[in-house]
């Protein structure tokens, strides 16, 4: 289910030589408000250094990816190949360049070929526009095997408000600002500081706290478009409506991030460890995402092995004040760690909690009254497969 | 070439059910100065703690440890085992307790045997103390496969001064003080706090360089015995020969972190990153550090991959104020990057040397005049099948 008045489109413009869809289009058919989130990081991609630019115009139109080239370490005729794809984009759709926000994904420091791949797939996308999103979430697709989206509708003062989007993830995926790529559209009427606001509170609970890797991408985006084709009467923060709207956001967020975890490179296996009785929240978040990147936690998770003396090791190096002789320590129901000592919990009950699919982590520092929690997958020998030869 | 007055020990124990020495044990015929770096995890073993309370003895004789087991995250149970080891070693010398250091490494959460392995094994080591250092190397390995060991020889004031140094590492393995187990013993005549000034300049230029796999031990100990059996005049700090005894030092800590690095758990290929021309010294070592810790740097040594892209992208996520459009990367001499875009150099000479055993990486960042480098090393397929049935 996609909101009213947008369309989708993608084609194959062979950025890499493979057999798939990677270049895509979302449009509406009217001016949107837009707001995002950009990674954090110095080496920003091309496209990201041209929407940081893109998102201040007031109103917007359109969104146009590609995989398979990052366009990220390629300078200024980098960034003259991302606003070019703005300029044909907005030439294609009858709007001005700045309502076109660009995106990409795929090798970084390659350039984009701007005669073969853009000069001619931007017009053969517009004329291909159409209401199915699949394409569209396939050509955003790079090591992910599968495609990624997500959709929620609640009832905004009588009308009903509908939010869609996707997402591409797998690999060099660590959150601080946004992570990976995602696109979410709605029909809601929501003016731009608004949805700026509803945007960051739902990344901040889902999209900020998830890691595969522990790196930080170049192209880094969260972006969202809000067109008010639902009619509802424009939202206000503080308002049910804005809790009720920022809350189904949210929801979608949570989906797209829970399947980009689930899809990383390589993963056999996820776990959430929620950190509890923090000092602060800085405390807690600290002491879970050092516990959800430890290298030697993602392998212990892969293979299964209730190893918990790693997430007690990670909890202490975390840069905390943290108190060993404190800390509660549970797989599901199950204490493995109490006292300063090992619970005397026998070990099959653990290996039966770390041995399934999704695993719960509870770790209780019992310090204060903070908390917050991180999502996590292992990291496996397919991973290091991919990752060892993915330019060749 | 074992330094003058010390010998050297090794029994099985069977902290684990191994065919091979596990219970170590390095004594001095007289009173040593010592100095030693730990941890700075805050969940430290119980040897940690027992040595930060040990160390503050004006003069020590000897320093014992076991692998197989951490003794960490053992609570006041584990603590009283270390100090029951302490105690035993110290009535076998004929020396008091606080004149022993103690070091445990395995399984983090498992108690030692107090009655099995330490009460009948402590008296057993003290009778089998000789001069070979063959058996006490073996003992401190873990899943190290080959033994570490380094000396170096010097005149101080017309005195021939020998250091000798043992290490094991092989996982859990990332600097923040000290990292892993290494043990330093010389003949050489250094006051405590002399021998604490060089030991600190020697480990954060070699051991505080090095990084596997991103994890800070719970157990992490280097501690150096200095016994003055050479009889050269009492070393002075700010002297030519406190430099000339300093380089020594880091010479022998230098080799025995190198073979760490070259012997990390699955390794195949090891790399240098020098960053060069940074704002600050914290800068250049902040970039270096995201850089060696990157997983998708790591897997791209492994498959000897130069894609240098992940370079950068570390580089822009290490939280320094870089700017990708000035800096330039080296793989040996061959440049892969400048002027924010990919340099023109033939993939093929940087594939050739990113597939040495050894790779040498230079990032320039053109901000200043600081720099710092980082040893690090691949992560492997072998890597995850290690660390995923550690315990099993």
């Amino acid at each position: 289910m996609t909101p009213k008045g947008f369309s989708f489109a993608a084609i194959r413009a062979r950025f890499k030589p493979w057999d798939k869809e990677d270049f895509g289009l979302i449009a509406s058919d009217r001016p949107c408000a837009a707001a995002a989130v950009f990674t954090t990081n110095r080496a920003k991609a091309a496209p990201v250094l041209l929407d940081m630019k893109h998102i201040k115009s007031k109103t917007h139109r359109a969104i146009i990816v590609n995989s398979g080239c990052a366009n990220a370490a390629t300078g200024a005729t980098g960034y003259q190949n991302a606003l070019k794809t703005a300029r044909l984009a907005a030439k294609a759709l009858g709007c001005r360049t700045e309502e076109v926000l660009v995106a990409s994904t795929g090798v970084i420091g390659v350039h984009l070929n701007p005669k073969v791949k853009i000069e001619d797939g931007v017009p053969l996308l517009a004329k291909k526009l159409g209401k199915s999103p699949a394409g569209f979430v396939r050509a955003i697709m790079t090591t992910d095997t599968k495609p990624k989206s997500a959709s929620k509708s609640v009832m905004l003062g009588g009308k009903k408000v509908t939010i869609w989007g996707s997402a591409k993830g797998a690999g060099m995926i660590h959150p601080d600002m946004a992570t990976m790529l995602s696109f979410v559209v709605t029909d809601a009427n929501v003016p731009k500081p608004v949805l700026q606001s509803a945007l960051k509170q739902a990344a901040d609970k889902t999209f900020n706290r998830l890691t595969i890797d522990g790196d930080t991408s170049t192209n880094d985006t969260l972006a969202v478009l809000a067109n008010g084709a639902a009619e509802n009467a424009p939202l206000k923060t503080g308002t049910p409506d804005f809790a009720k709207f920022t809350q189904a956001l949210s929801a979608v967020c949570d989906s797209l991030s829970g399947q980009i975890v689930a899809d990383g490179e390589g993963v056999s296996r996820i776990a959430r460890i929620s950190v509890e009785k923090a000092a602060s929240q800085k405390e807690a978040l600290a002491v879970a995402r050092a516990i959800a990147g430890s290298l030697l936690v993602k392998t212990a998770l892969h293979g299964g092995d209730p190893n918990w003396g790693r997430i007690i090791c990670a909890a202490g190096y975390s840069g905390e004040k943290v108190n060993p002789d404190k800390m509660e320590l549970y797989f599901g129901r199950h204490c493995a760690f109490r006292n300063g000592q090992p619970a005397s919990t026998p070990e099959k009950l653990l290996s039966a909690e770390m041995n399934k699919k999704k695993v719960a982590m509870r770790l209780v520092l019992n310090r204060g009254a903070a908390g917050d929690s991180y999502l996590f997958c292992d990291i496996s020998h397919e991973y290091v497969t991919i990752n060892s030869h993915y330019r060749t």
